[in-house]
């Protein structure tokens, strides 16, 4: 499908505040009032843009117009001198397009603790609202990156109405979002109130249950606007396009966890309960050790079965049966004897780790990466 | 001091569990009957010599005679099978010391999953016996080791007693204990409980505060031996003992932790409860962002915040200070500017990270590592 959608604009500008000169700027825009949803970090320290989206969407009952995106710096732990900040860049792109400050969202990411440069934005925003167009969603994508390494699109054709999404993840990225922002556009009409139910449902099975590092940012935010230009549609169509849209992007960002190499669904059944079969797939999927042997290709069972006797779930370690993909590598808590099998599945890109925990009807799951030496480096080298 | 302590014999040998013939199997033997007190992992899934000492311990009332360990194989995710095995190792022990099974304690550390083989170690107990020296402390502290670098001894001099400790680490190190072991021996006069009493407190100090990768292990066992050789001796004095074993021990394992260059003592004062304290400096331990800020020497506090942010404690990020050994670096959630003198402090091999959160009275602290390419490396590499 071609990447437009009636009725919104984007663009994405270099504005220096990456130093490298790659874009850093981004704007969307929609020609009408659009119903907006929209979900934030669970980290207890929010970063200034967040708070100031949340101040405009309660002033203006969940509509809004424009999202300014920057890169390279976060505007977090940035005091109240930060929030001047994020509402100034709001202001500077709402007088220039002629609409109100409440009706611009702002977003950052990057470099926590440092003051955001408000004169290199203010210098910027003519390019960036001249060069505003139907198809500039894929500059859009590139202006929002860090460490990512693709920008991350996807999008979605239902009976008589369009989903475009666009996200940025790579590190910090754990259940409850991550160092992630993704931004849904549709043109669908649809209430604020409805579209937030909807959203909130699709995050939760979708970039809830995404990990690359356990780690949570302080920016994390999803903003969904609907501009209603294609009229009301049905709900359920809309709720399937934007399940098949996250769940896209969620994969995206977890095939481009900084450093990975492989993508693998951690899906626990068979749980007590519904906490347990969540928590166990965390403690799994965040567990170094177990990452490292993904990384390595080792069906290294036995620390998938102590990453679970440290979860604190309900679990007996007799019981537990593991598959790699199709082949079971632990059948009642023991070696099958078929870890050249499943080391072969192993090398492939993506695959299943499988836990029967055999305590109850309980199911979830967790999408993960391995742990490399690149995730060392760029972490260590991605410096202040 | 000599390291010898009256009444306790030692030794380690190669018994051929480890395929490279390193040693691998050790016997701690005492004289006459001792107090013992135990300590052991938190996970729930338990390494069968585990369930082996809480029976023994249990049939005789808090005393035995021997430890037995090997290394090379963790006898975890063994099922019922791996249990005799354990039993067997202890009746091979008992049978040729001429004492009684219950009197023996053992241990194990490595592999998981996979059986323990019983006749390497039959075959290696009659020259483990007859090795067994009042010098082979050191003999014993190598044979215990599996990624460690370097065997880990600390004695200490009391006023009329004596205190060995020997342990080994290394990865799947996380409070509640790690993939750790650690034997100590006293010639003091002690009951078993009284001995409990003050071994849970002081790991609790020690043990409890240092953190490699988050992982716990199976096999995490502390075993304090006390002989009575000496006479009773003054409690405070031996307490005093006891945590200065524990705290050289417990920074060695950490130092040693799998690919760790450094040692951090992350210290959280201001908190609001003794429960925010310790989460709020277990988060920031274990956080990936953080631990490879530490090895790139970058005093990169965004991270730090935003790791207290995602503890769910109480925390103003307006409130925070954080200091990097004597050079402040945030004050009132604010950078300071002195990032250049602190990232001077962070190349040594040891440092404080000290964070105020000016909520309330109470504080704790967690000793970690940073993390570097070579825990990578490692643990992609041991294999099943």
């Amino acid at each position: 499908m071609e990447l437009k959608i009636n009725g919104f604009l984007a663009t994405g500008v270099s504005s220096g505040i990456k130093k490298d000169r790659r874009p850093d700027l981004g704007l969307i825009y929609s020609e009408k009032p659009s119903s907006v949803a929209a979900v934030f970090t669970k980290n207890r320290v929010k970063a200034a843009p967040i708070i100031v989206c949340q101040a405009h969407l309660n002033m203006n009952k969940g509509r809004a117009r424009a999202i300014v995106v920057n890169s390279g710096n976060a505007n977090a732990c940035t005091g109240s001198k930060g929030i001047e900040d994020a509402i100034r860049t709001s202001q500077l792109i709402a007088e220039t397009l002629g609409i109100e400050r409440k009706e611009v969202l702002v977003a950052s990411t990057g470099i926590i603790g440092k003051r955001l440069d408000i004169e290199l934005i203010s210098k910027a925003v003519p390019k960036l609202i001249s060069t505003l167009s139907p198809d500039g969603f894929k500059r859009f994508a590139e202006a929002i990156m860090t460490t990512d390494t693709f920008p991350k699109i996807s999008s979605f054709e239902g009976r008589g109405f369009k989903i475009i999404g666009i996200a940025k993840g790579a590190g910090m990225i754990m259940p409850n979002m991550a160092t992630m922002l993704c931004f849904i556009l549709t043109d669908i009409k649809i209430e604020p109130e409805s579209l937030k139910n909807l959203l909130l449902r699709v995050v939760d099975e979708t970039f809830n249950r995404i990990s690359v590092d356990g780690d949570t940012s302080t920016n994390d935010t999803v903003i969904a606007m609907a501009n209603g230009s294609a009229g009301e549609k049905d709900i359920n169509d809309l709720r399937e396009g934007l399940f098949k849209v996250c769940d896209e992007l969620a994969r995206m960002i977890v095939k481009d966890g900084e450093g990975a190499t492989k993508l693998v669904d951690i899906i626990v059944k068979g749980a007590k309960s519904s906490s347990d079969a969540i928590n166990a797939a965390k403690a799994v999927a965040n567990s170094l050790l177990v990452k490292t042997a993904i990384h390595g290709g080792d069906p290294n069972w036995g620390r998938i079965i102590a990453a679970l006797g440290r979860s604190e779930i309900e679990i007996e370690p007799d019981y537990v049966d593991i598959w790699i993909d199709d082949v079971q590598i632990v059948s009642s808590g023991q070696s099958t004897g078929k870890e050249v099998a499943a080391s072969e599945r192993m090398k492939k890109d993506e695959f299943k780790i499988v836990i029967e925990l055999k305590k109850g009807p309980y199911q979830d799951h967790i999408l993960t990466c391995d742990l490399s030496s690149d995730y060392v480096r760029i972490n260590s080298e991605y410096t202040t």
